[in-house]
């Protein structure tokens, strides 16, 4: 008789290169620059983001695994990096509408990845995104 | 009509350099060589310590930000950087009767960062000191 | 009169190199190569393995800490590095019979540090293996 | 009677975020595409840039020291980081009339920081521009 | 009239996850155990290997660049990625008949790339394999 | 007839905890900080130390190594790891007399280093060390 299969956590960190700009229109450029800072600056600037994903979920017994990670990498290469590295933020169709800070950035992916992942016998968890090495934004749902 | 506003933790990373001695005086040389091994030599040796600290808090509608990074970056220069880098830690204020552990110095951080954050819409809500790269204490309050 | 201890998390980093193959004898060439793709290959591959270890437990008064990350590196070294380090893991006796996968790693890994720590004051409430810095599995017991 | 001093290379690293979009207004779009791939993206993308900056000169003997790390850092801050940090490359004055290529940005920085630090005992020797921890390139004049 | 085109090195970094055993069928267990130490043990061990690819070259005036990374990037894939990621390099064609150390391989890798890019405005210079963080090997032919 | 023996580099890192403080006593006080900033902080403040030694000589036909890792480690454990780590370099035997800048730290460990691998077939070449991971010393003796 076997034991009850063991919940575990499984993360794969991909990298994208974006611009962003934080500005908006319906604010002086005092206000955008008060609130923004240096984000605020004509055109955008850009970073190499990093954005960690972690599922969870029952590891298989027959695989030994929760996912494989070429799947997760799949997954990713397809909902993250395609329609977001070598892109300016501001004009990708993901964030149309929204300012796109690390916050409403990772608000979209999730909703994304959600979906796109409704139907596997794990499930996405926490999203992690970093801008730089040092400023980190992480949302659980 | 406008959804709940989505709670996500936003980290920021800051680092400083400086010096500690783990002994004693009321512990014979042998109880402090014996407790506190190599970090009982004499005059202290150092660590580029590294400090993440995490807030939580709603993401705010106007600005997409639960908070600007350059403003956690103020309040860490003010409250971390400053006082500590370029520091011999069994000499700081901050630490004062306290051995200069990563444990004790994460606890009296905590004290510091709760009190300068306390008009915040957002919260502090995990501290995390390394170190070295392979050495991490974490706390959450 | 003290107050009551606080509780903290402490997490050392250990590495090892080893090889691993995924690869179900009683499985056909072609669903190994479907489930474990490249991890299939003929007499395996190997990565640096990354494992950070967290115990939690209250921060002794006397000491200033929950543990010295002496005591972590020994037993460590001890139970991670000498087993595993520059060993072919499906032929290591702690993973016998078992896939080499990390979950299954993780698992074997959970047991036989929760019994090596049993009669300390803190207890293992996490482990984190990397494969590579972009692949991580977690597992919290 | 002292022995004559030694020459050594001191390294400082900065870091900056930047936009950028390699695109020649006198080509095609086909062949802006062939030639520069997904930099040639509308709007730009962009990266968290490390600039490593090496000067080599006698060490000091009443300092010890080639040159102070925190001169260095002020050096770089005003050549560097403020003309280039949060700034899309394509519209900052260093590279007026270039094509924003690691390649042209290192010659310009490389024409800078030669002419700003023309009266020191020490001289710059190297430069290296990383645009991702796996793409660089290095200028030695 | 335009001056001298500008000669620089571009580096590009791959990761390749091999297996490898350092063992000498002519000679003695001991004597293979006093030479190659834990690499010796028997089915062999794996790394993460890093290889760091440079090329030199002038700044070509028309695109700013030596050579465009995502050129480098298929290059390595074909003749770096694709004949070592996941495997035993104790078994593959490209070290046949040689031992599998750091040495022996970027011997081969060099007389590969070194063929694969003979018609090439820019050469290379420079290899630089890592085994782990802190072990590396570096030839320039 | 076998070719001439290919000469290559090989690089371990190492790294050691230590304090430091710039400061002269001949000196006043205010041409000390004038001079030396921070680091002239009474007491002084720490690093992890980061140190990467390159040694250079022919690839053995045998053994298909320079020199393997492992001797290398030894090599700096002893003469580098025991003698610094968890030290105040103001007080270690290797730097008396001189300031604890990383310009003579490394000068005096090039002597040393030097001295114990006279005999060996492969030199000592560069040595290369970090305070942060920002700011670096190289020498090439």
């Amino acid at each position: 008789m076997s034991e009850a299969p063991k919940i575990m956590d499984v993360t794969k960190q991909v990298e994208f290169a974006a611009a962003h700009r934080l500005f908006r229109d319906d604010w002086s450029e005092e206000k955008n620059r008060d609130v923004f800072g240096l984000c605020a600056n004509p055109y955008g600037h850009g970073h190499n983001y990093l954005l960690e994903v972690t599922v969870t979920g029952p590891v298989d017994e027959a695989t030994g695994m929760v996912v494989h990670f070429a799947s997760l990498k799949r997954l990713l290469e397809e909902c993250v990096v395609r329609p977001l590295d070598h892109q300016h933020l501001n004009y990708v169709p993901l964030l149309q509408g929204k300012l796109p800070t690390s916050e409403n950035l990772i608000a979209c992916l999730w909703q994304e990845l959600t979906r796109a992942t409704a139907a596997q016998p794990w499930k996405l968890t926490k999203l992690r995104l970093g801008s730089t090495a040092r400023n980190w934004v992480e949302y659980r749902g």
